[in-house]
């Protein structure tokens, strides 16, 4: 994988191209062959697969079993909810026929004609449809109540721009689906679930989010309500990084799932659905990388501590060797990913370019003078500090600056998330503010023309009504007609 | 999710009813509304979560990361490798449009004409064309070398007849493809990867399996070498449970994938692929289960010990409580999933019959007799035997039991396949002998012409070429001629 280190584009000099030197230098993923699909590579997977456990486990403490569903939806399943197949119809992949057959040419393959499907199937774009139409069987009564199951899938949607990670034809995510006896218990779901990802973003991720209800015009295609967690990356631009949506009893009608209550009434069920994608990957790049490469956060770094040994002869290498290898098990028993590299075949300096392109966490090096002095230094990456320390106590030391990492690259998002959220009153001002970049909080009067006109005018959505801030009343910056409070403005990916 | 139990037709009566019954029934799995794909339900799920986190350990161990390549192959692609076109071509699903729209007449939506794609695409069956395109970007030098990468993913294969785990429209699997410099490397890791399938069988799923060569009529299509591991299911039938491929540098050569070697010569990479499969579920279900339901090795159990309490009052339950919690605790520091189940809607009845379909390994029961005596009810699930014991020291009792249960199913599978391999030296006797199902070893002279007269006279195949065992040379059962040593042969699943 022969690669030219520290080409990688500035953000000052052009933020997208910085996000896609990035995600290709750093070994994160690739396009395919195949128009808009990827190719996760091996490093960006073990990120994903970090974040994937996490979460599982967060699911499985709320009670949520994983399940498989089908990848193919009946094309008749989408129109049943309206606003649904609305939603989903204009970017569905179609399979049409289940057969090639030799090209009579001799040149290939080409689809038999004969083999076409009855009924044609979409790649599931989201699996609301073909998940409530097995709940039907699988509900009778309060007593199957609630039913909480979640499925890692991969989804298709045939967005005609494509970024990788944040935008793609495929992608792989999570998708919950929550069954429920009353409203109020669905409500609570959709709410919990949108904690829970806020917890993931902020404690493991580090990335800090504001989260709130969509407006109207944001809302899932066939959700009443859709809750979301917003965060700020780099370049100003808003990231909606999770949605949790109360469905109310939509799909429960479309599908016709109604359950007998403990009065013995038939009543229709109430659903949520919830999902994070690998769109987080691209979250989680742009929140905390710079010029130099990858900044990961240590509770989800693949390897967390690098050791690099700068050796004159053989005979210091089997020093340093002997000297690391202790270190190396006793990090190991904490449960802290290290790599010891002590390949020949490429130089300190290199190996130094392309850990820190990878982001890893800590870096260890240890040369002759280290060896004599009884000393390492200690490289973090977050700052790129560099530090020279005793080599006694260093396991300790390594395990409190992962921990001081951790926290310190979330407190700098927040900072920077503070220093580009601004309170705007008038539009004029917002038209003008908006060009920077950040949150802006203004007010709006609620109506979806409003939001529509701000939106021709600004490129600015409405990101979110947050659950949180101040919830003062005032009038709408646009038409100067009551607002309930200020809710969240940005231009967004 | 109602349910009539102890309505399981038994595995004399009809065995393959008595798998389609328990699948349903134990909820593992059911069909879906699109043909031929499944639904897998939680517990059947939570199952192929086990056995995913185990393999997927153990294929780190060996090196290999994961990686996730796009769902969906160019139709041209397919055509590159002669074999592997062949072989899959007919049973493809075909993505040939991008975009539904309405339907003028207002009822529902129908394919877009208009959004026809240049190229059709292929739902993968199997990955080595995508992934080959890839590694070609890969590889350059001896110095990429070896490439160990593997996906876990949905692959679809538009079979005809269908059967829940068995062979099914959609099913998941995890799919390892190699990149090796030598063919010498491309053969170890071959063998390397059929060799983990047999431990995990083994070790884990407690099912014996033998190791050897597929014949070439049975080789996958595309590679110059299948080996597989192949157990006996409790109807005599063969059930192949993991393969893996020497694919040599066929695929190098389509995708044209050379790398530059330590001499610097230009040369084609070495490859290998395998997988295992949803398959593995079958395999599972049929070593083990009986008529009373599921039989699971404690290993791969998503509960390992149930308990249950038998209470005459509220006050009863209370003292069961008290009594079982600390015993709980106990358990799960050991590692050990337990569910206390005191369930108020349900009689133990219900729960004891409940348990004994899932299949979980170790059941125990506490009434009042019990509070009063300090003893506990234990029944154990593979022999359905039941003992009072002393309810002090359960915890260490219980993980010893787990151990024997897990020792003793696989035992009682290999005396059972002890019992169905004969040896046949004549073909009137494998006539005969085939209806009786079980493995048979004899000798073939080795030709595929020689196999496709017994597969069409006996509908039995060649299983494998067995790495071990006894490799006395003799004469073809069939044609008389000689005979390098006795293959295995049995009807198959």
């Amino acid at each position: 994988m022969a690669k030219e280190l520290k080409e990688l584009t500035s953000r000052a000099t052009n933020y997208s191209q910085w996000y896609q030197d990035l995600v290709i230098k750093a070994d994160l993923a690739e396009s395919s062959a195949v128009r808009g699909c990827m190719v996760i590579k091996p490093y960006g997977y073990a990120i994903w697969e970090k974040m994937q456990r996490v979460l599982d486990d967060m699911f499985k403490a709320e009670g949520v079993q994983n399940a498989y569903f089908p990848l193919f939806i009946p094309k008749s399943f989408l129109s049943k909810e309206a606003d649904h197949v609305e939603g989903f119809a204009k970017e569905c992949a179609v399979v049409t026929h289940y057969r090639l057959k030799n090209n009579p040419d001799g040149t290939g393959v080409i689809v038999d004609p004969e083999a076409r499907l009855e009924e044609e199937l979409i790649v599931r774009p989201t699996s609301e449809t073909i998940i409530w139409s097995t709940y039907k069987n699988w509900i009778q009564s309060y007593r199957d109540l609630p039913l909480l199951c979640n499925q890692w899938a991969n989804v298709v949607r045939w967005e005609m721009r494509t970024r990788l990670f944040l935008r793609t034809a495929e992608f792989l995510w999570q998708e919950g689906h929550t069954a429920h006896a009353t409203e109020e218990e669905a409500l609570k779901m959709t709410r919990t679930m949108i904690d829970v990802y806020g917890t993931f973003a902020e404690k493991y991720m580090a990335m800090p989010v504001i989260k709130g209800c969509k407006s109207a015009n944001e809302r899932f295609a066939g959700a009443l309500d859709t809750y979301t967690i917003e965060a700020l990356m780099q370049d100003g631009k808003a990231l909606q990084s999770g949605t949790s949506h109360f469905l109310g009893q939509n799909f429960a009608k479309a599908f016709d799932v109604q359950f007998t209550s403990k009065e013995g009434k038939a009543e229709y069920v109430w659903a949520t659905s919830w999902g994070v994608s690998t769109r987080l990957m691209g979250a989680l790049i742009m929140t905390h990388s710079d010029d130099n490469g990858l900044v990961l956060p240590p509770r989800l770094a693949p390897i967390q501590v690098v050791i690099v040994p700068i050796y004159k002869n053989m005979e210091m290498l089997q020093a340093i060797d002997e000297k690391v290898a202790p270190v190396v098990e006793e990090l190991k028993k904490r449960g802290i990913s290290v790599r010891y590299d002590n390949s020949d075949n490429k130089k300190p300096g290199w190996k130094f370019a392309e850990y820190e392109l990878k982001g890893i966490p800590v870096r260890l090096a240890l040369g002759g003078r280290d060896l004599e002095n009884g000393t390492v230094e200690v490289m973090r990456r977050d700052t790129l500090e560099k530090e020279t320390r005793s080599f006694d106590g260093i396991a300790d030391y390594v395990e409190t600056l992962l921990g001081d990492i951790q926290q310190n690259i979330f407190q700098k998002a927040l900072d920077y998330r503070a220093t580009h959220t601004i309170t705007v009153d008038s539009y004029e001002e917002f038209k003008e503010k908006i060009e920077d970049g950040g949150f802006i909080l203004a007010h709006w009067d609620g109506t979806p023309e409003t939001e529509e006109l701000i939106k021709q005018e600004t490129k600015a959505t409405i990101r979110c009504i947050p659950f949180e801030g101040d919830t003062t009343p005032g009038q709408c910056m646009v038409t100067g007609k009551p607002s309930a409070r200020r809710v969240l403005f940005a231009r967004s990916y």
